[in-house]
């Protein structure tokens, strides 16, 4: 199943692909949370809310699907083989010793969340080094705390895609990343979240493409799970130790090879320029990135 | 003025402390998230809410002032010159060069926080290396981005305490501190929200005893704000770069030298043990670590 929030009538509604592939379904619940409430009511059993309205996926307008999360996301760094070779040198230099021990994990706020389409803001000012990083995210279901390897999987509710926006900069010169991986409108988010009995992320393709401003589109990353240092079990196990997962709780897997920073010379995004993330049986999130206009 | 979230009949209520200095004067609004809705009613100029209900200070049971922040808490890691010298060869090793360049700043989640007099658990077969951090945290009342040195001060509403609870080794193992900081229970918080009016934090005393189980007190941390490497002003301005601060939102300004870490052995805390933080003009916040049953 497909689930999606979108824009209709003026506010955020939740809803579902319909059957024929071209509609969305909307469903009679409070939408300004988007799919927030129903992954609460589904992990406690609860039956899908009933449907009140179709729009035609032509009209539809996509939100991010959770737009509002409880709490900062959670993220994975250093999590495909390739990425960590192509950082070695720079964001993992501390730890590129220890690369197989244990995920690195850091937050980005919830109001970095956007939907698809939407614009996002380069800071003036602040950072000229923003970057790219497309991203498989686990949406949690049933919460927990300690969850075993074996068990995790049955504590998804599905998946979705993010762009981990990073302000590179930032990110090390405080040496925790949570301010550069926080800027507002740095989390674009969707388009659907796609339940787990739909994908199970083992062996699935994430690919970014960037188009610089007025050029054309340029394959930037390109990788499957399989090259995952920590698999989604592990993730969802090493997040819970100690730790109470939430419904709706969202867990990004870390980023491919291709980054900009990881390129000689690296290349920054500016104003105008396009990304474009398509995860295989997730579908697309492409947003604009435009320079901050100052006062 | 003192603001605080009790417990009475059952359920949280926010309230002041009266005039009279024996009372907390409840207030006529919802209670279930503590004084966020009444800081987010202030930063739009609202009045305070009618009181409606007397409880005497005796009687009352403190929860957290603000029991479910509406995302990760912001915290300042290596602020206090003596704390940076005595963690030079663990927790800041590779930061160590530049201690005056930028803040260190990290994440809690919001689902760590628990009231004064409340049980902290310690994760059973998780960590073994559980560390006290007393800290004056900043209470964010009108919300804004870029917000500069100077006009920072208009932005808080008040000051509150919290215990920085932190798991070591979780906290080195996966290089981000965001997982080591946010087990349940990990950030006891209170008693009050002293308003800015009353309190600046230029030069607050801030000390912590633990007592370990079955013996007394030992005076662990005792510092003055006045060895603060960042101060208020300079953290409020480094969390809004180029990020909306919002109403309620928590800032931890960092702990002063003393912690288990830093001692020859470190001095881990254990089942029984209790830690108590007195911050000059805010109160005194007191909390028992427990160790976890196991099934």
């Amino acid at each position: 199943m497909r689930l999606a929030t979108i824009i209709h009538e003026g506010r955020r509604q939740a809803g579902r692909l319909a059957a024929d592939g071209q509609h969305i379904e909307l469903f009679d619940m409070p939408g300004d949370r988007g799919l927030l409430p129903l992954i609460e009511a589904a992990a406690n059993g609860a039956a899908l809310p009933a449907v009140v309205a179709r729009v035609p996926l032509t009209q539809a307008k996509f939100d991010a699907p959770l737009p509002v999360p409880r709490r900062n996301l959670w993220c994975v760094g250093r999590n495909y083989h390739a990425h960590a070779k192509e950082l070695v040198d720079s964001v993992f230099k501390d730890n590129a010793k220890t690369v197989d021990a244990w995920p690195i994990v850091f937050t980005k706020a919830p109001e970095t969340v956007v939907g698809p389409g939407a614009q996002v803001i380069l800071p003036t000012g602040i950072s000229t080094q923003i970057d790219y990083e497309a991203e498989i995210t686990i949406v949690i279901g049933r919460g927990g705390k300690n969850i075993s390897r074996a068990d995790a999987l049955k504590h998804v509710f599905g998946y979705t895609i993010i762009n981990d926006v990073t302000a590179r900069d930032v990110q090390m010169r405080h040496a925790q990343w949570d301010l550069g991986k926080s800027f507002d409108t740095f989390c674009p988010m969707g388009p659907w979240v796609v339940t787990a009995d739909e994908l199970d992320g083992t062996d699935t393709r994430v690919r970014c493409w960037v188009t610089p401003a007025g050029g054309i589109a340029e394959l930037r990353q390109d990788a499957r799970t399989t090259d995952l240092i920590f698999d989604i079990p592990t993730l969802i196990e090493t997040c819970s130790r100690g730790i109470t997962l939430l419904p709706g709780d969202l867990i990004a897997t870390g980023s491919p090879a291709g980054v900009g920073m990881g390129m000689k010379p690296p290349r920054w995004l500016g104003h105008g320029d396009t990304v474009r993330i398509e995860v295989d049986g997730l579908g697309v999130l492409e947003n604009t990135f435009v320079q901050e206009a100052t006062a």
